[in-house]
């Protein structure tokens, strides 16, 4: 997939990942570029969410991003500081940028020095091209699969989306990063006040294990070199996150099937939102998808404890578009459904009955080979 | 296990489980008892829940309390309450009392009728006596074993509790059903005023899969038949409430290992048991306790999302008895840190070094064994 006028980016394989697998990627931006941004809440946070906080309250605009997967740099003490600072550094040194014009992401491993030696010799291999699929490949952990996504403004302009999900995925953006390009011109304080919106209702409702990470974040970079029609620019871009989103729970730890939550009628839209991220992190209700098992007592069950406020009396649920609640139990063919629930995606659809508030949330079902994943990562 | 005096139980196998498995447990209360209870905040919370609320709200003094197991009766609308109400007529005949004065408790699948025809016939077979393992025993689901605790009281009075636990455990009850009888007579009054706390120090900081159920409590009753020092009493109830915890987070579906996570040094209370329960409840973390992998970061990245106030630079974290982190990476031997994690019970001890707050909570390891228990469980 190829990046929107102004952007160029390229990876390598500098020696962190053991694998020998790319695990350094940069994006240069041709042209200064407005930027938004929102990060994790966790109170561990790693230097390069704290720096691109700061980095963000100073409102300079970018002139590139660099990432490295296989080592996130957090709980590394004062050195982990520095050595993100060096990171910028090197980077900024390779695009021929400062230091603070350059976004810093690390993913992976945490607790362990980041080997800034190896990211100094690897990053003058890389060759930048308009391609963006070689750093989609560099920021993957765990992930299986690249994450792309792309739409075209009328007028020629573009939205290209990249990210990686895996483990520890959960609102408040989770060991994800997602970066969103553009060439349409939009205002810096635009991005800034609509990005926000976007994320929450796309990446903040992704959930895979529940485990909020420490390194994560959500960004958009506009190189401004093409005018575009703000309501459709906007349209464009949630669209790209939803996508994004989408992928990275369809390709979360272990995962087999996509889950998605559509909750409708909701008393307002933070209830909605707090319904259907209930349900697809619901462990049971996740187990139950990996079965095959329409145990629709989970899904309630999960609407019961989202926060949500509703009455089980009025609410109804679908799955696979068969009505199996509507104010109690509806009696549905259990083979046909089971069957049904083979799909690469399980769709649920709940209306509360209780407003107009509407969200959706996406998730996975959680299988044997999560366990297998996670019970061996570091050792 | 024998009941304290002023009671009587006894069980049997109506027939709802289709194992054939003991499913209706009794206990007659020979004197009218004080009560205290906790039920789950889950808003499709089960006709029992209710019912419950309703009799504690009149403050009655109770005769009896009936349990069956196989059948949550939950999400069964309007013949469900009427279920309950039978099955409260049912026992209060049984026991020859008013059906005002039995407390009911209903666990198993959601959205079932309950087969009270089963029990009408079965609870006349129930033979009452002072054992009460029979009752621990038809009160359990997918648990693997009878969940029993005693403390003694100088003077003799005794303090004996049951439960049972297994999936959808987590704060705020969960498919919990805890129980504890003593013969010390404690006013109403004070049993009413100091049993939540009890039960949020225990009880609530259990979390086996994050799941909160729809049917769960923790009561107290006491026949007052004995005298005993007020602070030796309560000091025996939460050590017999934290007995059960114990066992009920070892005895999780799937479980293999008894995860213990000690929080001090916190804000206060409150974030001290937020930051146990993150721990205790973290994905990542349960499975990493399956692989027997000391991954720190991942008990570091729980505290941080879990709400409670610190700096990552100012706390420690010790794993069976080892320290791993403290400020930072502290080195140690990871094979013989990953061999003592085969106990039966990996213990994490973490100061947060933010004040004085201080808690526990009690998981279990996640296993493919808890996704194999849940894909298939009511097809």
């Amino acid at each position: 997939m190829y990046l929107p006028k102004g952007f160029l980016a390229g990876a390598t394989a500098s020696g962190i990942k053991p694998s020998g697998k790319p695990d350094l990627g940069v994006v240069s931006f041709l042209e200064p570029a407005g930027w938004a941004f929102v990060a994790t809440t966790n109170r561990a946070a790693a230097p390069c969410v704290l720096r691109g906080r700061n980095l963000y309250s100073r409102d300079v605009l970018l002139q590139g991003l660099v990432v490295n997967s296989g080592n996130a740099n957090c709980a590394t003490g004062e050195q982990g500081v520095r050595d993100d600072a060096r990171l910028a550094e090197l980077a900024a040194g390779f695009l021929g940028a400062a230091a603070d014009s350059v976004l810093t992401a690390s993913t992976g491993v945490i607790g362990v020095p980041l080997p800034v030696g190896k990211i100094e010799k690897g990053i003058g291999n890389i060759k930048l091209q308009s391609e963006l699929d070689p750093f989609a490949e560099a920021i993957l952990t765990t992930d299986t699969r690249v994450k792309l996504s792309e739409q075209r403004l009328p007028g020629g302009a573009r939205v290209v989306g990249v990210a990686k999900g895996s483990g520890m995925i959960h609102p408040q953006m989770a060991t994800m990063l997602a970066y969103l390009f553009t060439d349409a011109l939009v205002p810096q304080e635009e991005l800034r006040r609509n990005w926000p919106a976007v994320a929450h209702d796309t990446f903040n409702q992704v959930t895979v294990d529940g485990d909020t990470s420490t390194n994560d974040m959500a960004a958009i970079f506009s190189s401004g070199l093409s005018e575009a029609d703000g309501v459709l620019f906007w349209e464009a871009v949630r669209e790209v996150a939803r996508d994004l989103a989408r992928q990275i729970a369809a390709d979360g730890e272990g995962a087999e099937k996509l889950i998605t939550v559509r909750v409708a009628g909701a008393y307002d839209v933070s209830d909605a939102r707090l319904a259907a991220r209930a349900v697809a992190g619901s462990a049971l209700w996740k187990a139950a998808v990996h079965g095959n098992d329409p145990n629709w007592g989970r899904i309630l069950a999960a609407l019961g404890y989202s926060g949500a406020r509703f009455e089980p009396e009025r609410v109804s649920i679908s799955l696979q578009e068969t009505v199996i609640y509507d104010g109690g139990a509806v009696p549905f063919n259990g083979v046909a459904l089971s069957q049904a629930m083979q799909a690469a995606e399980v769709v649920v659809e709940i209306d509360l009955r209780a407003g107009d508030g509407a969200a959706e949330s996406w998730g996975c079902d959680l299988t044997e080979e999560y366990v297998r994943i996670n019970a061996e990562y570091t050792t």
